[in-house]
């Protein structure tokens, strides 16, 4: 059995393991100040090319969320997102225990733009009976797959900052999104059109760990004391320095993630060659190809993935993720078993 | 420079690292669900011998102390806890954050007895304008390095299950409290006794993580809820459930608890032959020694320790905290220069 | 200028200002626990016919529904409510601001169905990462004026308990509910199907208050503290018992909501009679005719309203309120104007 | 039976009642917006002489804390107290509700000075561990019937912006504080050297209703939404509007508290008369005297009043409250019967 059914499966690139152990009976300082998260740190910072940027490490992606949502909203102000987003659906609530509104926008694709955005403000005006919107979240890539191009956040980023408006990308699967051949942005663009980001570790072959970066000299004010209150302080910050410290040597987060595109991109060609059509177009490491019911029944036997939507009654959309871990015979065994 | 600043200032005992090795490339389930986890809480619920209780790793102590009282108490309810609580004083509001008043007692050594307790509840009347303590937070050992005996804890069940609170232990550094050699307390009595308690991993060899054990099985009700809402739920559960596989095969958590205590042992006797006094009697791994300001500045320039409290304009109290890491030849040397 | 832009224009009816002076130097006891306050639950409680509830007194309508939900939700647990219902457009994130999710149910006229309630439950399953649907909360009449039926209660009352949901009502404007000509519900059926409910006084002829009548024993438990812990808690409870007590003595509650009701539906007979369509069907104080905007502005020149909702490049809906206050030369004025 | 619990024992001033009638069935705007609220404020500003304070009207004492605090803190900072302040003991934990620790500092008197507010902080430093105390909360009069100088709010004031505090006074007892003899401070000094403070109508005359003032224009920022957001915002704002109008209308608010200064100082003289100590010094409207146990038995079955502390196995300080209804005649009777 093969499970394509999520992008952290399998534990950590060796590489983490080995910074890990050769550190290991080194006597470091605790809370992330250390010598290894300090150099993951500047590693970072030198591809987000900002004097100003400041890292923070924390263990995944729902506790980035909420320390940056609860850390920068004050208590009647929301955060807008599209229907899809993560934080509007699979956090359990968690935004919303920090005591902020999400404010969301249907879309198709995952993604919003800064016309959506616009518009939501255009209607949404009855102070102080409604809440205050003042952060657009965006996930790059989103929950379906999808990534946006510079100039998309470009027209994001201005309309933000033209309605006093936070930008702020959830990278969960930022590797992926910064390394599909369409891609056009940077960690350096994401530096100066971002108030705040995150690189996502735990799905690019980190064994756990997110890397806030926080540009807006504003946010930065006090922000420890929101990763101590929230739990998210680890006294051995080193364990999570280490894997960013690994995957921003070499250029290994950029390698894993192509990695992982290629293979998906290997799998949508089978599927299209087939014939079969795709729930959304995607380029990064999920897919959605639609198939017959029978089909996925038939493949469920030796591969592991989510149905992911019904299309009608004889079709549906499957889920398929790869990850920096996927072999390519893995791979050619799904093509061949097609 | 040799640091006995806290202890957690190593990476994790080696065979954590073979765990994680080991098994690396292994597919797994996602969010603890894996069979690493699942073989490690086996092996703590044995020790626990409550076929009832239910085991949750998470990565630090006040992510479990905050998960554990906002998904016990409802908004109006607080928990009783020592002025020196590590709750109340060095969690940046963690509790409060999630909605819940902590009423402190005053104590000396940082224990709360079940005599505390009651004396409170008998002064604590005023309903609905005060708010109702419905849970009792105790840290063993406590955050001045002393511990509770059984009867102790019985005690405090004793008027705790008399009066509807909950009792809950926070167990940062319960390896060092179950192995001190007066300790008459184990895992089985905590199982009975509380309703709820946990294991840390981080101060006693892990890289990360704490055991959270809730025996009262009302309090099992949806927790994973909580865990995800909390970002306390890793994708990558695994990585939590191997430190807890290695320090629960073959006595790895007890034996490297005995080892930090009887570093501190030798410490404290040397201390005790110069007739150095103490702020607090301690068996367990922290010990505050009175020594000398011109003493303290001489040690700490080979030496790392926190200087805890001003006793008198000569004399101050220091932290010293030994760990699993502390070699012998370390604490040889700091004693050779007392 | 005659406004009809809401049902709290004026100050209240004068028999509850003839209970405060006739009580006023009388002393009382505080928060609640006064005679006139006892009085007034007694009265309540004949109508809802029901030995085992209770009754609470808070000064507003969003204070109320925060209450409710907070005092009632463990953090993890969601409200159902309509797209359009108050706690989800016009309360300022007041619950998120208590911790909890909103669900909300795209609808036409304002009301959800007990199959609206089934088919987003079906939908809505992958614990713990969603959060857990745990209430449905409707308005009564909706926010467009819209009421519901007795057998669409009680489709709701066993969808809730058939999955164990909570069914709270939002009464602020019960009264005009509860006295459209089609109306079949009664306080005693809301007594029986909801586990909790409130009766608004504010939008009814009192200066302030709703009484919120809880009839599931459980969620009484400890409900006082919620009022204080929120700001809920009036020493002076009397200046809320007499409002209601007043309204619910030979039923004037009744009689003032009817009134406003009439009044509507004159307004609304002399707009069909002008061929005008009307947004939403409405039989209670609230209506929305669409008018030509040349219209519009000639009547606000003399007459408040608020414009609603464009309706396209000629036309508008606009919504009139009625109340207890409105004067039949107000009405008659209005419609010579039409 | 005469009671001497409390201040609100009695509705209202009669000329309350009247302001309510004679404008009792004029439209006016909602949510505060009206011309009677526009009066009262501009009345109130006129006392504070401060062209840039802004005025906002809430129902209650707790809910004018809890509304000043959220709206004031970010989540990781925490607010001062004295061990006796409101917000420490009779709130039902309402501040931490809204995710706020306080810091409370031990008192005799249930005052703080700038000296211990400065001692505090010079202890309590290890960011981001501890919550960062950002705002010194006192009470004037305090809870214990004492009240604060002008010279003493000076040196408060100064500690506080000396080390980036805000500095609020609830003003719950405020009319009591600004008339004893001795007083030397005014709503314009309140003005000048407090952050935010609010003056209490209930407690004084009103039927509900505290008037807070936010001096700094910082805090001033997105207030209304708090007062939304936490159900303060009443609909017929005029209702609070106009307990206000009649207080600040010659000179009553001060009448009134300097007539229950002047009954309790009788009072206070008759014990001391006979050689009765009091557990605390006060000049307001509450007094402690200490009597023996059978004396206050015997005193209890004419009089109303609170046993307040054990002195000794034969006395007890009871709490005697006066108000602006409390007549001379009641307080001969008492005297009488010392």
């Amino acid at each position: 059995m093969i499970s394509f059914k999520n992008d952290y499966s399998e534990g950590c690139h060796p590489s983490i393991l080995k910074i890990l152990s050769d550190n290991n009976m080194q006597q470091e300082a605790g809370y992330g100040d250390d010598s290894i998260s300090n150099k993951a740190k500047e590693l970072i910072l030198k591809e987000v090319n900002s004097s100003s940027s400041e890292v923070y490490f924390v263990s995944g992606g729902t506790q980035a969320n909420l320390l940056v949502i609860a850390a920068t909203l004050r208590p009647h102000e929301s955060v807008i997102a599209a229907n899809t987003g993560h934080i509007n659906t699979h956090e359990a609530g968690a935004i919303e225990a920090t005591g902020h509104k999400i404010n969301s926008i249907e879309t198709i694709d995952g993604k919003i733009s800064g016309a959506d955005v616009q518009d939501f403000l255009d209607e949404y005006t009855n102070p102080p009976h409604m809440v205050k919107p003042r952060m657009v979240y965006i996930s790059n890539t989103t929950e379906v797959g999808t990534h946006y191009t510079k100039s998309e956040i470009e027209e994001l980023s201005k309309v933000c900052r033209g309605n006093d408006l936070y930008l702020f990308v959830d990278g969960a699967r930022l590797g992926s999104a910064l390394t599909v051949d369409s891609n056009d942005l940077s960690l350096e663009d994401l530096g100066q059109l971002t108030d705040v980001f995150y690189i996502g570790g735990t799905k690019n072959g980190a064994m756990l760990g997110e890397a806030i970066v926080i540009n807006n000299v504003e946010l930065q004010i006090d922000f420890p004391f929101h990763l101590k209150q929230h739990g998210a302080l680890m006294s051995k910050g080193r364990t999570l320095g280490a894997q960013f410290l690994a995957l921003f040597t070499d250029n290994l987060f950029f390698d894993l993630a192509r990695h992982a595109n290629l293979m998906a991109a290997k799998l949508a060609g089978a599927f299209a060659a087939k014939d079969y059509g795709f729930l959304v177009e995607s380029s990064s490491n999920q897919i959605f190809p639609i198939l017959p019911n029978g089909e996925i029944e038939r493949l469920e036997k030796k591969y592991g993935f989510y149905i992911w939507e019904k299309i009608d009654n004889e079709n549906s959309a499957i889920r398929i993720v790869t990850s920096w871990a996927t072999t390519i015979e893995s791979v050619d065994s799904f093509i061949a078993d097609i």
